[in-house]
């Protein structure tokens, strides 16, 4: 569907009319689905009372500058500005709000700001991937997160934000399931099969393409990359394939774990237990082999996917409580979030039927009956719309009121108020009611003075 | 207050902690101010009955090649992507708007979609600017665009839209003002006087810095740019000194105006006569220097600014009939739009004492007693969620009930739900209402079924 880069898009034009390559358009009539996506995104938020907050889509490169092979950092769409300064369009929210938070932080650590910081964010965020054409290239991404919550009870929320999301919109446990997992339980498991701290980060950079590239291209990868020994890099996929606490438990009897692994598998499981308090405990399931693709995250990770298994994730999020000292903060803030991106959720609604009927809609179309009307149509536009009618001007009078009225029910019109010569000489204005199932009854002339009491008017 | 590029900006990192030079984070007190005047343009849109659209961030740079030496199109942040195609963050939203409906219309001009075309959007806009530091270099801008409206109830309809953004905040026709001209008009005058059509844009985007750079310097550079003999840069000066249409009739008394021309002032002075019906007469003023930086506009053209003299133009608009055609449609199609930035409007806002107090609001924290009530707490936060309240949710429970009633406090909490033993083993819970004026009668112990119906809760 779409043109290719420098060719000419659209039939009408010398110039391209398509959207700049992987990017998308937004016509009104996807704008209506997107502003009720992102309408229901912002309800949840307004729930747990958590704040908005934006910033600027260009962000200084050094805030991605890490060395784990992550996906996002290769495939930055950054570039160089005319002042010779590196930038790129965000490829992700989450260090922009480390930057904000620290930008109201001092030396010590203590941030001038409220804690716990609940934020939330709906950022478009891009990547460039020159490799595969027709991949997207941009998307909007519902960011929440808890800045300065150790416990698990941050998580706690996260999980019920996204799933009050779900079932706001008809998305039930059967539909959807959250795997959960703790990067603080595997740190402890790999530590005792002899990965260093300093391989964690990049190991699970790895091992989270573990579905999409398979057992044996991830001990490879892990082998090349992080110097794991073969054997060792086999027996943590095998770890990987627990599907329950208990069983991950059980494959860790000969291992010695240390007491923060073990306090962290406590954690993992008091989080299932206010899963049930919360009432969505349905939702989650235990799965060792998420780790998620980014190497921030420190503690309990989390990713959603359609039970049938046939979209890609739909979101995902954990704790990160390191990314602030890494970026220089002088003490640990602990920090928790998720991002859910606005495409894989709407091929999920769209196949499950739970996109509303988002159809165009006004109150009222205003009609001169011919030119010499048109200065009193607006002075009837103008009061209608003074008492909050959605009013459309018709601005060109048409030669048949046929045309009127198609015009009229194109647009979703409740009303159409025919300003005409004969009512007008008495103060009048025809009201037409189009929603009006009695075709006797369909309309009135109501004077000038009444007009902002439209509301009132019984059809019978 | 910003740091330069590459300097550190927080106290507390190694990272620079600023946005990128020139713009803007928005923390959520500023976010707040951003989502209430965006909801005040978005409101007078759905007035309008005009829809919303949007597009991406960044666009071809083909898209503004025009030659009329504009300033937004000499200062594009533009760059070249790693595919090597040219593209910029767009600097404006006009040509955008044209490529989209361009992309809906065939060879014959013929667009799919219903006519006239009612959009809207507040697109972020940037600029690259090296040589002033300081300035900004992004802004939001609203636009309102009629495509397909001839006739001059097209510029009415903006103009009303404008003006009732105005009066819904509390900016009178004392505050503000909007100075309207006509390219057509003065495109007459300048033939007549020897100006090309060919010369007649770059002409005009030159004399639209008369108020900045003074009528000498516009005088050399229509000469030096344009080739004008000075005699008729000067006289064209003149003319623009013009302050309602009698004066200018009267200055072209002696100039053989085409019928077109003549034809644009009937329509002008129409124009003025739609905007008594509407209501909004006193805000406009007929001014011949008015002209409009941009080099699309082919009618009527509008300017507004603060009538105290100190803020930079407020927004602006006029009529642009052949953009669509200069993209490549074969057939003219009429347009007429406004942008409406967000800075401006806002220091005058500020100035005028007309921002509402914007507080953080929230319904509810709920706060679990101690360690042992946080499942309990988390339960009674999914009830009164679910029945549509706002909640905060305390995951650490407080040592001291003042910290919670302080936090409560500054979140601009109405209640406390407080889940405690002594209440939830009889099945209660304790809330406390923040907002009671009566000491004695704050506090009530309600049953969790009847959570659901706290707005109905009294309080004497």
């Amino acid at each position: 569907k779409k043109g290719k880069e420098g060719e000419g898009g659209g039939k009408a034009a010398g110039i391209n009319c398509e959207p700049v390559t992987g990017a998308r358009d937004f016509y009104p009539e996807d704008m209506r689905v997107r502003n009720w996506l992102f309408g229901s995104f912002r309800e949840v938020a307004r729930g747990f009372s958590f704040q908005e907050y934006d910033a600027p889509v260009l962000e200084s490169e050094e805030l991605y500058k890490r060395k784990a092979g992550e996906e996002i950092v290769d495939q930055m769409y950054n570039f160089e500005d005319k002042g010779g300064f590196k930038v790129t369009l965000r490829p992700e929210m989450t260090p922009t709000l480390a930057r904000m938070i620290l930008g109201k932080t001092n030396e010590r650590g203590e941030t001038k700001m409220l804690l716990p910081v609940k934020w939330f964010s709906i950022p478009q965020c891009w990547r460039f991937e020159a490799t595969q054409r027709g991949r997207k290239r941009e998307h909007y991404q519902w960011n929440m997160d808890i800045v300065g919550v150790a416990g698990i009870t941050a998580e706690a929320e996260c999980l019920a934000a996204i799933t009050t999301f779900f079932s706001n919109l008809g998305i039930t446990a059967e539909d959807v399931g959250i795997k959960v997992n703790s990067r603080k339980v595997m740190g402890g498991i790999m530590k005792a099969k002899g990965i260093s701290d300093e391989q964690f980060a990049a190991v699970c950079v790895i091992v989270d393409k573990l579905d999409k590239i398979g057992a044996d291209a991830v001990i490879e990868e892990m082998v090349s990359k992080c110097s794991v020994p073969a054997p060792v890099a086999r027996s943590i996929i095998n770890t990987m394939s627990a599907r329950s606490i208990k069983e991950l438990e059980d494959q860790c009897a000969g291992l010695s774990l240390g007491p923060d692994a073990q306090a962290s598998v406590d954690e993992l499981k008091s989080l299932f237990d206010m899963a049930k308090s919360y009432g969505y405990a349905d939702y989650l399931i235990f799965d060792a082999s998420v780790v998620r693709g980014l190497a921030y995250y420190t503690g309990v990770v989390f990713e959603c996917f359609d039970r049938s298994g046939e979209l890609r994730a739909i979101c995902g999020g954990g704790r990160y409580d390191r990314l602030l000292s890494l970026y220089g903060a002088q003490t640990e803030i602990p920090c928790v979030g998720f991002g859910f991106g606005d495409c894989v959720i709407m091929e999920l609604l769209e196949l499950k039927g739970l996109v509303p009927p988002l159809n165009r809609q006004a109150d009222f179309l205003v009609a001169p009956f011919n030119q010499s009307m048109v200065g009193n149509a607006m002075s009837v536009a103008a009061a209608l719309r003074a008492s909050g009618a959605s009013v459309d001007f018709q601005g060109e009078p048409k030669k048949k009121i046929g045309q009127t009225f198609d015009y009229a029910n194109r647009i979703g019109a409740d009303f159409i108020a025919l300003v005409a010569p004969g009512e007008w000489e008495q103060g009048l204005v025809r009201i037409k009611n189009l929603r009006s199932e009695n075709k006797d009854a369909n309309q009135k002339d109501i004077p000038m003075a009444d007009l902002p009491k439209w509301r009132e008017l019984t059809w019978e």
